[in-house]
């Protein structure tokens, strides 16, 4: 909800209860039509002595269908409310912190409320982005929510903590600590993704899915055996972990080209100044007219080695010499030779801003901005793939997440993904993604000092020690052996 | 020599020896100084009809200086030669084939031709390389070739054949054939590489060398223990080859981000029109006005995980926010707020054509083409040697040599690429380069049909069986299992 939706009922506060003590977790209460209890003083001190220790009660949590909430968010201070709230109907403790992962183009904020003109008990966590070099409209959001913090989540006036994690976290630290005169607690940017995406991979029903064209999201069921796994997290750059346990983790290798790569080109080479812009391009675009294909090399399959006519064989390899032509055709003659365009049956004019130093302004050029985005999101997303089905080779590893801000959602970006891991791995491994791909970060940094184990669907449903509890106890983060990402 | 070298004696033909027995390759003659020899007529009926199989003795070969040697070269239709031959002093045989390799964005041609203006005996291997899309060009050059082919090589006029290989071999096949009317034998790349590679490293002294900051060039020594190893062809796309014996070879992998993207891109992104060009400019650039590093998002190292201060995170990663930002000030003002430029103190003016898309003609722009090029060229290099190092990882090789035309002897290029063998190696691996790195796959083409072992060094030196034998005798192509590159 936004800090600005209409005020709730003061007196609604929430209480302690059994279901929060960490040493109990099966004992919770699982009603979700009981109404919201009081939370005493000594549980409100508590949460503002070890803010980052609230135990939040994940028990029962699900995706709302935001369309059917409808929420005044005009006042969002340049950022973007995230359409896929997590409810928690049955977390009643007072929550006196907010999470925010500042990565290298996006800052991604969470933050958890009660619900709004509601006697339902619980609340939900609200999912925030800004643009990084707006973080200062980052800063005032959070001013908003800490003055707000007493309806918005039951916590004492002026008792917020900012959990922080990614680059941001440390480069932004006295900046934030400043403006909201509250503690920042900065946090390790790997060990809050991975926290963030077991949190998930086991307690969220309708976050995990597969991706394909035939069956675009098919949902996985939370599970709690999930290590060893792979977290393909992609921002503007992207980092590989492998993780085989709770907060047991290595950073194994990533790539510089990401997302940044992706927004950065395109936005020197088409018109587009959003990536949602940028995306849509990419949808009606046809990479064939700048990739060299295997077909235009060998004008058939190279049958022996199994590539086809259609593969890439070079991303933007036919683009060097249309340049040249053009540009030697501008030199030698101001005429028009081919006007009826025989040639380019379906090219489309460029539809926002011409191809860059495109010589040849009397004739359509032979590609458009379109067609250089779908070729630039195959070619980056294809390298993300093979380099991550290499390393989870590398680390026999048989599950691939891929997280981060750079997938949004779009449908051919998690279906080049997802092709890539099917093709270099036979079909034996399969690329999973979640909905709230973003926030992987900022949801670990949410819930990074919570108990080990507290709420897990494991052991609050089999109420035994669960598979992995072992690994579990080792609080190692694995990282001293950890490669450094690109160079 | 070009075929418009002064004319040469004609009385010197060479004749059939016993050093082109492949049963006695041991007793070759290896006198340097001994005149070149008359060849029968049998020896020349033999060449014609089977034109691959000729021995070319590679005994004694070197790379010849060519600075040294003044040839005329005026009338290369349209090609370029390469600066380094590899003389043959003890070939003697009638040669009567040439060999072409036509890829995406060259085609490299491979001709032998005897020693212009000498009695000495023995020739030598000329390349040269045209443009693909002016494969017309080279078509001509060839025809030159079979006209002058008695004075360049003493085969019999009009019997000249083509082994050609590469897409272009399949592509333009028919062209080849009826321009030139005689035989062209088309090859398969994968094996015509790995020949030419095997011949390079087992034969040629000073051809193979590993690159450093320190010392550019350290030759290695040719060598037959040389199984396996990964070749990683980059031209305009890119092919992965693990060798396990002669012809022995499965494609394992490669990428579409090749030499293609990087001439593409810096074609539309820069004013630069040949390749030297792009590369001169990658020269003086400063990848970090364009790219994100680790720095910029930290504020410092991210030490925990090993990532120093000036690690690229993302390539491109400033570009986006640094062009939108140049929009709305053009949008906003047409003023210029910060004209002495203190941010940016060593930023150069934009030395060939304005950055594409630049929306703020009043303000110097944060960054050029030649920072652009550099990044690109880091980029695209980088990614190229991490998969070749986690290829090299999957299937366990330790020997990594790195061919084709893009690299072009460019010092940053093989910088790039060795530093990030190294790096991801953690120093357990070196990439190795050849002199002769765009010629391989025409090399193997002009040697393919030469008998197995046959002039090998380790078979002439040794006069045993040397290392490697057993698996030599293995003729499989081991590429039924290959996988497909891109996608």
């Amino acid at each position: 909800m936004s800090p600005d939706a209409p005020e709730m009922d003061s007196n609604i506060i929430s209480e302690t209860s059994a279901q929060d003590d960490p040493a109990n977790p099966s004992i919770a209460s699982s009603s979700p039509n009981s109404l919201r209890r009081k939370t005493n003083t000594a549980e409100i001190d508590s949460t503002i002595i070890n803010p980052g220790s609230v135990k939040i009660n994940v028990l029962g949590a699900f995706i709302v269908d935001q369309e059917a909430v409808a929420l005044s968010r005009e006042n969002s201070h340049g950022g973007s409310y995230d359409t896929r709230d997590i409810r928690l109907p049955n977390h009643t403790a007072v929550v006196s912190h907010i999470a925010v992962d500042i990565g290298g183009s996006l800052a991604k904020l969470v933050y958890f409320s009660r619900e709004p003109q509601s006697r339902e008990p619980g609340g939900r966590l609200n999912f925030m982005n800004f643009e990084t070099d707006r973080i200062d409209d980052c800063v005032e959001f959070m001013k908003l929510l800490k003055i707000k913090q007493q309806e918005l989540n039951g916590s004492r006036p002026g008792a917020l903590c900012v959990m922080a994690t990614g680059g941001g976290a440390f480069k932004y630290h006295a900046k934030i600590k400043e403006a909201l005169g509250v503690d920042v607690i900065a946090e390790d940017e790997m060990e809050c993704l991975i926290i963030g995406l077991d949190f998930f991979i086991t307690e969220i029903p309708r976050e995990v899915f597969t991706y394909s064209e035939a069956d675009p999201m098919h949902f996985e069921d939370p599970r709690s055996d999930i290590y060893p796994y792979l977290l393909v997290n992609i921002g503007s750059g992207v980092s590989m972990v492998k993780v085989s346990g709770p907060r047991k983790y290595v950073r194994v290798g990533g790539t510089s080209l990401g997302g940044g790569t992706l927004w950065g080109l395109l936005s020197l080479l088409t018109g587009a100044r959003t990536f949602d812009e940028m995306l849509a391009m990419a949808e009606r675009g046809d990479n064939a007219k700048v990739d060299m294909l295997v077909g235009d090399i060998y004008g058939t399959d190279y049958g022996k080695i199994g590539l086809k006519s259609s593969t890439i064989a070079s991303s933007f390899g036919k683009v060097f010499r249309m340049k040249r032509e053009a540009e030697m055709e501008a030199e030698d003659s101001g005429g028009l030779t081919n006007s009826d365009n025989e040639s380019q049956p379906s090219s489309s004019p460029i539809e926002t801003s011409p191809t860059p130093n495109e010589a040849s302004p009397s004739k359509e050029p032979p590609f458009s901005s379109p067609d250089i985005s779908r070729s630039l999101l195959y070619a980056i997303s294809n390298n993300i793939g093979q380099i991550a089905y290499l390393q989870s080779e590398k680390h026999t590893l048989s599950t691939i997440y891929f997280g981060g801000s750079f997938i949004r959602g779009h449908r051919q970006t998690m279906n080049t993904l997802s092709y890539a891991i099917k093709f270099w791995s036979n079909g034996e491994k399969k690329a999973y993604f979640l909905r709230h791909e973003g926030y992987l970060g900022a949801v670990g940094a949410f819930l990074k000092r919570q108990p080990r184990n507290w709420g897990r669907r494991s052991s609050l449903e089999e109420g035994v020690m669960g598979v992995g509890t072992e690994a579990r106890a080792e609080v190692s983060a694995a990282a001293t052996s950890a490669k450094g990402g690109q160079f």
